[in-house]
């Protein structure tokens, strides 16, 4: 689900084609629209992906598409739908996706979520019956970029972790992504799941048949196993930093599913929807003004913090390395693997 | 700092004197009074570290005692500090603690909060200039118990920590707490710091001469290092799950800091204060009531997850077994070691 910091099937350089962000979004919301979404679904999706495969998250960029394609085509998700915003309190946004996904139902509270947060102080966006199959930065970072606001977010999704302790799945890979304002450069973003790993990882180490370290995940009774085959042949994974990441998961359960409405994940299938990839549940975001009294000098604080992470050794800051894609493919386009070019054209009818 | 999950010194049953929670935090509001706080500021401390001693969290229980009455003695804490609460917006109160403790300025600041969590649906506490010396879940519990509802938590400590891949420490054991209501029993409470151990637990593995599982900390050059007394001679603690807690904890610093207004952990030194032990640092606190339309089964909900991590498996929820203590301690007392009553008696003058 959330393939966060791993880089599948990264191009190598010579069957490689650079295209502007622009281009491949309109491309890529060209296929969209022709495989079952209206055509503003398929514009914000379609910024998404474009915005992810620019920075570098190739597990949530084109790569994605053949799932979207799969899901839309199951009649799992509503490609049509229009998310219902209700004004739930002075500091709360509430969203009914209608089974549609996660991202057009934040662009449509968005309005009222920021004049929530700029009257309030914070303000929270809680949508429910949503499918998010996408990176978890793109929801957080533009607040930060361009409100300089706070901004922290919770999505739940499909049973695939066990929590520690236990032999089954029950959790999802359930990510955090977090961002904030600094004064100098581009915001501090993070995005993680909560799982050891992600499945994508396990797919490649499974097909270069190279074993994983202990405590990434379970076979399918349960037992620990470092073999990534047996993973994907009925196990699962693990949290990440064993009770830890597995209260963390706990938490974003709670907080992206009972607290918004949505389902947990473990509460939906896709027994009558072959080709379903999406989950169906939740999101919660929270966002922070700290620009206020106290805060005031927040931005300058962050870059302080930065400074002192350069350093004390870090060499890689979050956030940095797509900052670093994100300015090459703005000089000289997203590079995009030849074939996949072509399919994505061939997706689009053209 | 925040040794939580470890159990140091945990009492034989030979020499312990079972006494009530009251009889407890009135003994020990007895020893903060005598040396340097207020009565009101002794009276918080007391019940802080009292409930802490009945549920089991024994390395921030009385066990703590001396290292207060050290930081008090040193003048780097302000004993009779008093707090000033301030109205910053329709869903934010911020605190200086004018260099007291934390937990008087979070109770100073808890009317107004609540007031704000119910009229706007979420809200938040900034404190700032605070000492936090203590387990960090009794300061969301109360809110899931009591109030039912959602808190979250984060305090940031003094720096003990190298971030992902750096060499040099700079972030603290930067802890998070979080609790939620349910509706069949006690909330679903997490404490965790976002280092891979507690410097408690380092000097346990040290005077027993034991080694540390590999990525735990490092030594006084930055290298890895599984010996615990390499870590204490001048090393440092690693964060827990590698690059994923070592964000965590960088989201710690900027919260519960730079937002609130707060010291980063590596913007003070005791040098001056000998015998201090406190962190100057900053907390914040986000309350969110899940009684809203979308969440308004929240504790219903909650009760459903649970059930589902039994049935998965999971032997032992968050907060479980602090609970199965605190049961035990009302029905028989709460066990002190004869000699750690003794030695609290002398500091009460008693």
């Amino acid at each position: 689900m959330h393939h966060n910091h791993s880089d599948i099937d990264m191009p190598s350089e010579e069957d490689v084609t650079r295209i502007s962000e622009d281009t491949l979004a309109g491309l890529l919301a060209r296929v969209f629209a022709r495989h079952g979404t209206s055509d503003h679904v398929a514009k914000v999706l379609a910024h998404n992906m474009a915005q992810a495969e620019r920075d570098g998250s190739h597990s949530h960029g084109v790569f994605r598409m053949p799932g979207y394609l799969s899901t839309l085509a199951s009649g799992w998700v509503d490609g049509h739908a229009v998310p219902v915003v209700e004004d739930v309190s002075p500091g709360v946004v509430c969203v009914d996706a209608r089974n549609g996904f996660a991202q057009p139902a934040h662009v449509a509270a968005k309005p009222l979520l920021l004049r929530k947060v700029h009257e309030v102080g914070l303000a929270m966006l809680a949508i429910r019956d949503s499918h998010h199959f996408a990176a978890l930065w793109p929801d957080v970072e533009p607040y930060a970029d361009e409100q300089g606001l706070v901004a922290l977010t919770f999505v739940n999704s499909m049973a695939c972790v066990v929590p520690h302790g236990g032999r089954r799945p029950l959790f999802g890979t359930n990510p955090i992504a977090f961002a904030a304002p600094r004064e100098a450069g581009p915001p501090l973003v993070f995005d993680l799941a909560t799982s050891a790993m992600a499945h994508g990882d396990v797919q490649i180490a499974a097909r270069e048949g190279q074993m994983l370290p202990p405590d990434h995940g379970v076979d399918r009774n349960g037992d620990p196993t470092c073999d990534p085959r047996a993973i994907l042949d009925g196990g699962a994974l693990l949290p990440f930093g064993g009770h830890k990441g597995s209260a963390l998961s706990m938490m974003v359960e709670l907080l992206a599913a009972a607290l918004t409405g949505g389902n947990f994940s473990f509460d939906f299938t896709w027994d009558e929807h072959p080709g379903a990839q999406t989950p169906r549940t939740g999101q919660l975001l929270i966002l922070i003004d700290p620009n206020r009294r106290a805060g005031a000098n927040f931005a300058q604080r962050a870059e302080q913090l930065l400074a002192a992470m350069h350093s004390a050794g870090q060499q890689r800051v979050p956030g940095e390395r797509r900052h670093q894609l994100r300015e090459e493919a703005g000089r000289m386009g997203i590079p995009i693997p030849a074939s996949m070019l072509n399919a994505l054209r061939e997706f689009a009818g053209e």
